[in-house]
């Protein structure tokens, strides 16, 4: 049975997904799920892109013990930056774009063939000169002339690259397209034994499951995806598909390492901290991808789970959420919780949480799991608070204006504002706005339960829109007004913390 | 170029997605959109599974000028009662759902292969009795015996049906598989040139579209889907997804009747009418299916489109929101908006849809397309109010207890409570629950905003527990606390207007 690579881009094409900006925390504890999970391959980032995605890029690099890579174009002082971000970590793996196809060189690139097939075998063999695992990927390959498509693989082989990638950047193929440019590669190219050859797929048509599967059919020997399928335009594959059905489709003969069991809490831990909700329809990680509406098809469960059940909800790890901690419980049986879910933070942060746990216990009677995992998220977003809420009050109705007073601290001084709103959330926001000043649009606004029940953990996420780029804010509380402050405090916190571009 | 049909079951299969019911209203309105969609049949709905869905069917069937659909069992009264319900449509469809699998006969049915065969044939027999155009699905047709499936389609065929599905009932099956299949079927079965062959796919493995298209490209001449591919656990096939597969795929040959530009309309009134979101990072309709985040992508979509896009937003008919009303706008300009949205309302709905729009406009600077749809689907989805808000209070803040007052209307007659809660959400549905009585578990709770801006609408869309059945309520305000009470005294209204089964 062959067994091949899983390379999970969650954190660098995933992070592409509009309105998603993750910060050090976030990337850190992202990478660790994705290292528990098995994946062979954690891509954390763009580390040229910005001195923020750098710095996370070396953090998250450090934090797990997997092969880590990162992105970068062709050019060598991006090849030697990206390289020095991942350079501490276990096994670097510097990764390097360049298009390929006549219509992206021609209109992004302005390059010749020739000067693109330079630039390749160059760039690779600069990056070899720093780390012995390159990988080249030779973006908008499915649209791609297939003779020099198979040169350059050719080509960047002989120059050192170990990983080649053909992605249909557009998602613009049909499976057995897309297998055929992988058969082509493998029959033409005679040095490809040499290199991992690796599908990389995006899901504009809806196909990337399937384009992925049928080029590891064809021989491709990694593949390239996200958890919940996040991406760029219609998302990338989505990880957790390909694998279950290679779980399920045993007879394909195609291997890999990754520990399913996990599938559900690394789903909802990325949804989380991405503030990209799963959809309730997912396949294998939707909230109703095990729930059955109909008669007919509830009482075909009841006499026998296979009638309608290909995948049990438990191979997935998904359990009814644990009650594990009430207002009574201390310090260390918190602590020990925290060790058990697989965190291992300082005494600060346990401290720190161990308050948020005592305010939430308060309020709500039990603390299960993802009540924890929603305010170990709602710390690591936390970061540095330019501005961070004191006090509120707001008075609302049908027949009356809504109000809101609004009390925030900026570098230990109390600033104070009042303001009038169309509901108790808008009046919020203006009297934030007259505080903090400038022009800020909200783009989206979204609020989900944590878990059920009237007394549940409330998530806003929103997106807000300052000097044409969406900031994501994030508020947990279980009070819906005070979360959704927290949220907008949160955006305006990370414009506030933005560095400019390396 | 070989033209296949269409056939729609976002009213049926869609439908069974856990927590939708649609009201009468709702599947009028949605069937339209599908016809205006240019779907070829329409399926209706399941109308023996309540005395409800026999009267919205019947209702939907009679305002769209397409083949209707209408799903029942393999017995001869629920064949009867069905016809009964599509009868006065422009042209009547019966399909008869009956397992073919082992494990369906067995586990579920109770039934020998024989018996299945005999209650197949004699059901579309009685079927034809009714109606010239009756079509057959063998259910768990993916995991049936190919040599019986091949005798069943070859029996129901002879005995007249008109149209035989072969569903992939669990989702289970790899593009090849799928394909082969139907394959099979057009090679043995002597009499398949008399029927419609139809593909029915499901999400479980994220290959339904996939699957369809193989179907397609292997001979299938119908395929089934839902818009937005919602459906039972993981979904259906989602219909835009391959029919925009075909568009872009012209070399396949495989033509159709859709109207690809309206995707975007009928896709938003789907979302709307269901309240299931789509998802973000959906493909062809998704928010983000168009957006471009990174620095690389933004530069290429600049120098040409091409480079990152296959698909243009306005082909599917998708544009910034138009602006279109403003508070001064008056009654005529309001109707002929609504005329040329599509819409022909009677005097009252109009008059009572015009006040809601004066009630909104009086708040919002600017009304756009999407505001007015999202009003219309507010009205449609109102029904009989058994209670109705008449007014509300809230006071709330970090430092102190959440209260609100309700005061609700029943048969003319106010009620009045006030309550505490954690947060003024809680304290209006602990106020709520107290006039109404009884036990009420909220299952989840959403909001979004339908325009961009701090004025927008706010849509909030609950699942209330009651009675271990979920009911889903929808509510909408400027101001996010009205939303929530609409949203939770529409769920219990629909719980008190829900009639017993059949």
């Amino acid at each position: 049975m062959g067994k091949i690579f899983v390379f999970d881009t969650t954190l660098r094409d995933g992070e592409q997904t509009p309105g998603v900006n993750l910060g050090m925390n976030e990337k850190i504890e992202i990478a660790r799920q994705l290292e528990s999970l098995g994946v062979d391959i954690i891509e954390v980032g763009f580390p040229t892109s910005s001195k923020a995605d750098f710095e996370a890029c070396q953090a998250a690099s450090k934090a797990v013990g997997k092969t880590v890579a990162a992105l970068c174009r062709a050019t060598l002082p991006e090849i030697q930056a990206t390289y020095d971000a991942i350079k501490e970590s276990k096994s670097p793996r510097i990764h390097i774009v360049l298009a390929t196809s006549d219509l992206h060189l021609e209109h992004k690139l302005r390059m010749s063939r020739k000067d693109a097939l330079k630039t390749a075998i160059e760039s690779v063999a600069f990056a070899k000169t720093l780390s012995r695992d390159v990988e080249f990927s030779c973006e908008d390959a499915s649209r791609t002339d297939p003779e020099f498509l198979q040169e350059v693989i050719c080509q960047v082989i002989a120059a050192g690259a170990s990983t080649v990638s053909v992605p249909d950047t557009v998602g613009f193929c049909l499976p057995d397209e897309y297998a055929a440019m992988v058969s082509g590669v493998i029959a033409h190219v005679p040095n490809i034994g040499n290199a991992i050859l690796a599908a990389h797929c995006h899901n504009d048509l809806g196909l990337a499951v399937s384009n992925t599967i049928a080029a590891l059919r064809a021989g491709a020997t990694q593949f390239e995806a996200c958890i919940n399928g996040i991406g760029e335009r219609a998302g990338n594959c989505a990880l957790e598909e390909v694998v279950m059905a290679l779980e399920i489709k045993r007879e394909l003969g195609i291997a890999h390492n990754v520990d399913i069991s996990k599938f559900s809490r690394v789903s909802a831990r990325v949804a989380s901290l991405t503030g990209v909700p799963v959809p309730l329809c997912k396949a294998i990680v939707g909230q109703n991808a095990f729930s059955h509406q109909s008669g007919i098809h509830q009482h075909g469960i009841l006499a026998n789970p296979l009638t309608y059940q290909i995948i049990s909800p438990q191979s997935i790890g998904r359990q009814e959420s644990a009650i594990v901690l009430g207002k009574l419980s201390g310090k260390h049986a918190f602590a020990s919780k925290l060790e058990r879910l697989g965190y291992a933070f300082e005494q600060p942060q346990i401290d720190a949480l161990f308050a948020d746990f005592k305010n939430v216990a308060s309020k709500k009677r039990e603390i299960s799991d993802d009540d924890l995992e929603a305010l170990i998220t709602n710390r690591l977003i936390a970061g540095n608070e330019f501005y961070s809420l004191e006090s509120f009050q707001i008075q609302s109705g049908n027949k009356m204006m809504s109000m809101a007073s609004i009390c925030l601290v900026h570098e230990g001084n109390p600033f104070t504002e009042a303001a009038l709103g169309d509901g108790p959330i808008d009046a919020s926001y203006n009297a934030i706005s007259r505080i903090v000043g400038g022009e800020w649009h909200l783009a989206s606004y979204d609020i989900k339960a944590v878990t059920e029940g009237v007394d549940a953990l409330g998530e806003v996420v929103v997106r807000v829109r300052h000097n044409g780029q969406d900031y994501t804010g994030k508020g947990l509380s279980t009070d819906i007004i005070e979360a959704s402050i927290h949220a907008y405090l949160n955006a305006i916190n990370r414009v506030m913390a933005t560095t400019s571009p390396v």
